[in-house]
């Protein structure tokens, strides 16, 4: 999907790591709500709340994920899934375009 | 106003200076169009097609307008006018949140 349609777009910007990630979120008409931003290159640890479908639709980033000992590397377009109250890395290489989705359960 | 309510959202991000400058594309029932975005710390130099109101929703940053050779400075909030195609120059000293409004006349 190329764009989403009849949503909610919160106007002010979230920010992180002084702007080097950054993003709008969009809350949908079923009550569901996804973030899209952008993430520097840089290296990242998140923490989630509910569980996140992280779609990259376009970079070059590895992931650690939690529990994982292996890095996972996603070049242009991929998407992984973290569960609710986790921390996950990032190591970001160029500049990454990502749609988040928030899962609650 | 501190969200849109049924707008089109176009999910890929415009990225302007290797992602120093990020934005969304946002696409009103009426026809109209906005862009949301952030501009991180530099010296940039924009060219308009359409007139843009620039609406600064938190920042700091100098702005040569087209023709003038004072720069204004915003802190905070703040808004400013360029015509169509013209060029603006800024200088941004810390992440800009911004949404800006293309006007076809």
């Amino acid at each position: 999907m190329s764009q989403f349609e009849s949503v909610t777009l919160v106007k002010q910007a979230n920010v992180y790591f002084d702007g080097k990630v950054t993003s709008r979120t969009v809350l949908f008409a079923d009550g569901t709500k996804k973030t899209l931003g952008i993430m520097l290159p840089g290296d990242y640890e998140f923490g989630t709340d509910a569980k996140e479908i992280m779609e990259i639709l376009a970079g070059d980033l590895k992931v650690l994920l939690p529990g994982e000992s292996e890095w996972t590397h996603i070049q242009g377009k991929g998407e992984f899934t973290v569960p609710g109250n986790a921390k996950f890395k990032l190591q970001v290489a160029v500049v990454t375009d990502y749609c988040c989705s928030y899962i609650t359960e």
